[in-house]
């Protein structure tokens, strides 16, 4: 029996993980994190009424979920001030990043992006045959303009750029991304990832145009809504954008659980409110005790504080080792220079005592190796 | 600014939704339905033990599921006697269809069906540019040889069968299948659909070869095991196979809620048997319908029952519609000659008897419509 062969793309391709998960770790080592900041997950939970939707939800799950997740979406609508087909829901960002990925590169297209943002997005222009460019950060910062003469230099279908960015939680003000919006070169698309910008300050997020055809956001329950488990995202563009992922997206995908969850999420403005509150005090939290390590930590619109560890990329990865090892899940940038930080998530008080206790030791071991 | 253009693929393509889900039908109707019949759900519901688990992992729902599906899929492994490496999890079926169809089917490459069988398998095909070919049934039973054939005609790189059949309830033994596995042109794969074989009378499914290279199976906990709404199916093959869809996957795709049912549901043994049971009542019950109104049922290996409404399309459409109209959700074969059909998901003994009311009106309008 002769097997199948794989096509060409898919030849060409890795079989990878983006990220290990914090699960392999712990199984790893034989034993689980006392301290989960690794994923910018919201340990604060997700909103009271949403456990309870959720809960409920649990016994009628022998139902699938409605494919057009018509209430939600409209909630989104309504929530936004655009209409509800202005909105997409989707198993997570991961899922419509690939999906748009889908609908607008075909093989050697180009598309743009910064060197050391959002890998999963790279992994969905690599499986699809995409050509990826990349510019470098500049002072932490994604590059506006680095990105629009990219993109116009190779004639991107897509340039993506990440407001708040994650790994470095660095923002742009609103102006600035929409002069970015004004400047795309014809026929590219800006992705426009907005994963954070809940917990970003006022004039982070520039007014929504559901008239453009050019710019599609991304949005999630992942974040500040503290629902990454339950895979909802969701992404705002015109409505001609929008019904194009009725070509390809699976229908019936969206968890019916998930959809009850993000809606009761999304109308819990008290929470919303309470996270980011929360989320502020361990910013704050977090980079005192940077500091006090004679560590810098970087300004941060996010729910997680990039570390700059003051040295190289395998100083900061014997820091990072040091601390997974003694329990305190945290990841850091790819690329350098940025991989010169570690990057950590805001947890709970008493996860990020945890991480205080643990750090000293993990500054210790790290110059010992390393000198 | 100019609107970036979809590929030459996704401009050739629709954007439809392959289902029109009850929810839309309800809001279309302004009432809701009183019986759900028309999706093969399971209306006895998932394993109370699966609720409990899914209730108890919603306040965990701010961290991602486990990337691996570590704990389900070595509890899946162990059920059917492979390894973990065997198994690959994902959000549900019609996910790991188009992710199968991704890794295999080139634009042009050849596929093929049976004409009138799982649609959403038709749309990952055209989906991704492949070349869809369809053999007829044969006496209401998908048809092996003719399957065998046509692959073998076209160099199919896929060819896909469900046993039991869905939309006509019907399977083969054990034996026919892995008769036509060993007849497998070179380079094929068979799709091996078995999404109702829990449900189906021992010897339906022939033995699991996890080395063979060419034969995929999908399963799924949305039918007997009560969990459309969580969206977890599952794929079993060979440790080389499975690793592809690491190429492809949304590695964070699985809702950690979902992954906790799904696990819950597995080992509760008891509760299958129950539904199994329940299910096997139903059948009977919606079969004495059938025949009481004159009617003939097909003998089922699912959740369902398919019934043979007598005359041609245009009839069983009269029929479905008047039931609809009557408050009952069902839904028909696509294709014709099955489309003399109406097929009838085994729902609880309430919304048999709402179905049992509607049905000699129903077709008493079908009759006045179409004399």
């Amino acid at each position: 029996m002769t097997k199948p062969a794989l096509t060409a793309l898919a030849q060409s391709l890795p079989a990878s993980v983006p990220f290990v998960g914090p699960e392999a770790q712990e199984r790893q080592m034989g034993r689980p994190f006392t301290a989960r900041l690794g994923a910018n997950e919201s340990a604060f939970g997700p909103s009271p009424k949403a456990i309870t939707a959720m809960q409920k939800a649990a016994s009628e799950a022998w139902m699938y979920g409605d494919p057009e997740s018509h209430d939600l979406r409209r909630a989104l609508a309504k929530h936004h001030g655009v209409a509800p087909e202005n909105i997409m829901v989707g198993e997570g960002i991961d899922t419509l990043l690939g999906l748009l990925v889908r609908l607008y590169v075909a093989p050697g297209n180009a598309v743009v992006t910064s060197a050391g943002a959002y890998p999963t997005f790279n992994y969905h222009v690599a499986g699809f045959g995409g050509a990826l460019h990349t510019v470098p950060y500049t002072g932490d910062f994604e590059d506006p303009d680095a990105l629009i003469a990219k993109a116009t230099e190779v004639s991107a279908k897509l340039v993506y750029i990440a407001n708040p960015d994650n790994p470095m939680g660095s923002w742009h003000s609103a102006d600035v991304i929409q002069n970015m919006i004004n400047r795309l070169p014809a026929g590219c698309m800006l992705v426009l990832d907005e994963a954070y910008v809940d917990l970003a300050p006022e004039g982070t997020a520039p007014a929504i145009n559901p008239d453009a055809p050019n710019i599609v956001r991304m949005r999630t329950f992942s974040k500040a809504h503290g629902l990454a488990g339950a895979r909802v995202g969701y992404t705002i563009g015109s409505a001609e954008v929008i019904d194009g992922f009725n070509k390809v997206r699976n229908h019936f995908g969206m968890c019916r659980i998930s959809q009850a969850g993000a809606l009761a999420a999304l109308q819990d403005t008290t929470w919303l409110a309470h996270v980011g509150r929360e989320v502020a005090n361990a910013r704050d939290r977090i980079s005192d005790i940077a500091k006090a390590n004679g560590l810098t930590p970087l300004p941060s619109a996010t729910n997680f504080v990039t570390i700059d560890c003051g040295k190289d990329g395998d100083f900061a990865r014997a820091v990072l080792t040091a601390l997974v090892a003694g329990g305190i899940f945290v990841r850091m940038p790819f690329v350098p220079p940025q991989d010169r930080c570690i990057r950590v998530s805001c947890g709970t008080s008493a996860q990020i005592s945890d991480f205080e206790a643990e750090l000293p030791r993990a500054m210790t071991q790290a110059h010992e190796k390393l000198g």
